[in-house]
């Protein structure tokens, strides 16, 4: 590297402040593998080295304490934890509000995040006194389509060094996974479930697929898997090129696009207990 | 999984058929760790299971044979490839149409890509063979801001298995990074180079983001960082929170967000040398 990145921020950055690294959870929510009845094997998903960090991490902010012990008996196997797992401290995230705006992601959600604000920065104080915080979500890389980006800001704003560390993200290899234009895309969450406000939304997001030529990625609870399926093959144009991406990194999962058109002569049945991330491409 | 994907393509397919394995890249591509003079260990960066099924496989298409044959010197020091590197067969991507409407994004491209598609279809005539098939890229996730997208496509319309590997990609890590809106992004390629159309594209993004509570996402040739940066600063509005996350999983690597306005106090000096990726939210 030339130069150096040379701010304020860290040139007056106290050393002994901890950091806030965020782990990659697998994509597997901790679930046995149906071929071989026992969890997945944590080394074909996650790099040695961020088993190591995560080993050597005292402190963690978590969506969910219970889960986040059940993935660090798992690291133990591969990198012992330095302290016993009773011994970590781990603080959950405070839920987002049910069904409210910050949920949906609406412009207005603002005002929400700004209440919770002092909440996320409080969970940092382990990082002023020196420690390094794990940030994890239940599944992929924290703040990625979860909760976990509101304290990754209240760190920035802290001055807390944020390290993101390499781990699976369904939306990346679904993206990748579906051969659809990866130099433009957007995610945009969930659709709505109510029938024609999703069919208007479906038809809102293939008409921005076709001027800016950008894939557009979306999930669902995987109990409505098949009922969005449906609805993308009765709304979307017939050559729109539309992929499935199901259980993506699990002995079950695949990846599967076509055009609309064919798709409507194909039968798929989609498990409604793995999440899917769905993407489509307007010809 | 309650139910199994049930298509035409996985009931009738030929289970001698190879698959098409997406090999993710490390992010540093092959530079010696300035902190240490040596080659990264990708231990940090890449889950052992990649790296096994990457010394396995004795198939490649790459964007460059080079570059793929030091990969996979790395590779062998941690899992033993099963065969010389001689021995391996590793097609490279046609390159894109330098400055081509492929290259921009932009709709014509279609035209474009269709004339590449009967190219991408025979560097799969090895999965056809019973082969499987590594498609990796210069840095990350291929397929994903690079041209590896149109051989997955020709695959699936070929009826052979995609199967996308965890990895780092530093479009995802830049997001998780920075602590911008999760929910919603946009990842859109390149900026313009022209100074009025440059302004014009972001005030443009600038004004999606806030319409759609999107977080935006850009990528800059390494040497023109410090412009775009400065072209940033003063074309987004103050209030608006921007990112920079430069040479992610490196060791220099960082990330950092703050307001527009804060941003215009501080200094930053972006290397010329090492990519970045820029992203904002709109206030």
């Amino acid at each position: 590297m030339a130069e150096q990145a040379n701010t304020e921020m860290t040139t007056s950055h106290d050393k002994r402040m901890g950091r806030l690294l965020l782990v990659p959870n697998t994509l597997d929510l901790g679930c046995p593998d149906p071929a071989t009845g026992e969890a997945p094997d944590l080394q074909q998903v996650l790099p040695l080295g961020v088993m190591r960090e995560a080993a050597r991490i005292g402190h963690w902010i978590a969506e969910n304490a219970k889960t986040t012990r059940a993935f660090l008996k798992r690291v133990d196997k591969v990198a012992p934890l330095s302290q016993p797992l009773q011994a970590l401290m781990i603080e959950e995230l405070p839920r987002p509000i049910k069904g409210g705006k910050a949920a949906k992601g609406e412009k207005d959600a603002k005002g929400e995040a700004a209440t919770q604000a002092s909440v996320f920065a409080k969970l940092l104080d382990p990082a002023r006194a020196g420690h390094d915080i794990g940030l994890i979500s239940e599944a992929g890389l924290p703040g990625v389509a979860d909760p976990g980006a509101a304290v990754v800001q209240a760190a920035h704003k802290a001055g807390i060094p944020v390290v993101p560390m390499a781990g699976p993200s369904s939306l990346v290899l679904a993206l990748a996974g579906s051969g659809l234009h990866g130099q433009s895309f957007a995610f945009v969450g969930y659709l709505p479930t109510d029938g024609s406000q999703r069919a208007q939304r479906i038809r809102e997001l293939e008409q921005l697929s076709r001027r800016a030529h950008q894939t557009q990625l979306v999930i669902e609870t995987p109990y409505r898997n098949p009922a969005l399926w449906q609805a993308l093959l009765q709304h979307l144009q017939p050559q729109t090129l539309l992929n499935v991406s199901c259980g993506l990194t699990l002995s079950q999962g695949f990846t599967l696009t076509d055009t609309v058109a064919r798709w409507r002569q194909r039968e798929l049945n989609l498990p409604t207990d793995v999440p899917a991330v769905f993407a489509w491409l307007a010809a």
